[in-house]
């Protein structure tokens, strides 16, 4: 049976399903432009955005043209005619079903995408909603280890940043908790990974770590996956301020990585990054941006050929 | 000989046209989606939006691509380039010109598409033009009367709400005028449709009441068209704060409609109708917008394969 | 060897190159929509647009379809949420080339499409800079030139109004002074032709005047090239006030030019062309955005046929 909507990171949390789909994204990655399947003929597929996103509306677009399908787009749906006239989530989504035999939906409300879901004939697919979740996201991270390590079993994993807040975060480690890894979470005290987290880690089985120094992940992991520690997710400014420079990868750091680690980031960056990393061949967040493509356009295939 | 530009609903109100675009929209509903006819190969369309408006547009833009056409947008060109720079819509149409094949233009302006059709090439197609008119939601109206009722002579239509300022009653009183109808206008007084209206259906002989409470109406009808009554449209704020809960549809009032009366809305709602009745099988609002995809696809095909 | 990024007007200021893709502009031209080639049958093209331009963006966008091309677009992209998150325009660039086989860019910073052709592997189509360049708008208004007169050498050519801020201006000038072409430039003091591109025109022997008055130029010219002087160029308002009427094209003025001069401008226009002038054949501005379509398609079809 295949996949309908996809609003949670728990649909897609099956070792099965993650292993076709990561394997038909590799296919498509390879494939020439004019040999992509046509799936989506004749069918119209509608990118909904509450709020504005380029990287994943354009990648979400990209791949819904490349399966054959027509678009039809709502870039900023929050300050769009219905949205200024009061009309509901789920009235938007009954019309939108009316044209569409699909709605991509990013929405700033955690649990959006499944209400919507509920109203829904067409398939949904989660674009982020709000501090919830990001399913693609998690799924084209997921392909992106596979892809450059060739397996995730028996991986040291660690998770940099905003642990608390970050979807993208809290989507992967769903997802890697099916697998047998060991993770390392890095994070500041006030942004540590929340406790449903760890209920699930340790449910899993998984070994994890919480640790707030660099000195205690650094050399040890295979993947660094690095998320934006934000000034406003903060209290008190002094806290902020203390360790704001702490959560910042650097050219030192990298240097005392493992030679074939990887180093992760779902982007956009502002400073969590230092930009001369870019050129070592361990940063691979540019590389993880088009397998997200691949990754969308196995999922799309999987929903609609079915 | 065909239509060209569709700016007023006198245009369409020719009961042979709409006779057979409402036989075409039905075909076009019934059709698979790979038999569609691509009357718009090759052809390029603009929407061109002076105020967002996600129904219309989508309904607009997923039309033009079942039948071929390649789709050129402006969600809201009131705040674009031209439009801050102080071009006139004359010259933005006859730019435009340049580049499309047709254009499909929403803007606030009463007359505005009249205009537009003035210093046109290509058809201009009406998407409402502020408090104006809106043509194709009139086709679209009596299409879904037509296709729920089986006919539309001998009907009792109710219009409801703010019958001064809604282009969609306006457009759909029009082309109902051609009928033999009889028609009940529910309003509060400060909303009461404009003498122009009553002057076009003495004219054409149409049987019309008008009230201001639903006893008069609820029960007799076999169609009611519901409107929101906007608080701004009043003067006095204690003249609104007087009527309006009066205007909402409750589930209360459907329990007296007639077993086999509809219920239809141009949408967006707020809270004219009540969410519980959406699943009384008489609430077709969201058939209503399925509906106009295919009045559009039988107008756009009508206007571009002449 | 073929055009990879056209960042600058430099790239395409080459006769031979011009030559081909004047040419081959008016085989597209000429040509029926059905017999257009598909260079870009199975790519996806962006069009990347950091301030809004209705104009230019459709005609890429016209382009592009009509070439066969997918179509990703950013109609706002300084609001939308990578520029919102603070995203630098290399991590923007470098996240598109993941999507997208090419990108258009418009952006307000001189400087900025060859700063993104720096980082992408992907060509860069410069859609306007700012005040810096607009590459192919020289292309279409030389191609617009060589259509209209049938030759390009031996004309003289007016360029009239904002001389010290148009890159339409600039760019224009850069092509034609590969030319045979005597220059007549129009402009109040403080709106003075950089004194670079009179060097420019010094250095490839091009015989230029500067006036400031319609009588020195009026009837002597065989081309006239329209801009905008605008009060927030100037530093005192009385200064403004003084000259703000003088760089009119008023219907009197059109009487004294030659019978078979052409007016042309870059568009939009708020004031600077009487309204009265459109009916007169010698005005030619409109005639230019359709041969910009053109000319943007041979451009296109350049560089990814190659």
């Amino acid at each position: 049976m295949g996949l309908k909507h996809v609003t949670t990171v728990e649909q897609l949390a099956d070792k099965k399903l993650l292993s076709t789909l990561m394997a038909r994204a590799a296919e498509l990655q390879a494939m020439p432009l004019h040999e992509y399947p046509k799936p989506l003929q004749d069918l119209t597929i509608c990118t909904l955005f509450f709020e504005p996103s380029t990287r994943t509306r354009l990648s979400f677009e990209t791949a819904i043209q490349n399966l054959g399908g027509h678009l039809i787009s709502v870039e900023n749906a929050g300050t769009s005619s219905s949205g200024v006239k009061g009309e509901t989530l789920e009235d938007t989504i009954k019309t939108i079903n009316c044209y569409a035999d699909g709605i991509v939906i990013r929405h700033p409300e955690v649990g959006s995408a499944e209400e919507a879901a509920k109203v829904s004939d067409v398939p949904i697919i989660n674009a982020g909603d709000g501090a919830g979740l990001h399913p693609t996201q998690g799924l084209l991270d997921l392909y992106t280890i596979q892809k450059s390590k060739g397996k995730i079993d028996g991986l040291k994993v660690a998770m940099v940043g905003d642990l608390l807040n970050s979807r993208c975060v809290h989507s992967l480690v769903e997802l890697l908790a099916l697998y047998k890894i060991e993770l390392f979470l890095l994070a500041p005290p006030e942004l540590k990974i929340p406790e449903s987290y760890l209920k699930l880690l340790k449910k899993e089985g998984i070994t994890y770590h919480e640790y707030e120094k660099w000195e205690d992940v650094i050399g040890k992991v295979d993947m660094l996956y690095m998320t934006r520690v934000q000034k406003e997710r903060f209290k008190f400014i002094e806290d902020y301020r203390a360790i704001k420079d702490s959560y910042i990868l650097t050219l030192d750091l990298v240097k005392q990585m493992k030679k074939d680690a990887i180093i992760m980031s779902p982007l956009p960056r502002v400073n969590e990054i230092e930009f001369s990393i870019d050129s070592d061949p361990r940063a691979i967040y540019f590389q993880e941006v088009r397998n997200g493509l691949y990754a969308r356009m196995a999922l799309l295939e999987h929903i609609f050929a079915n």
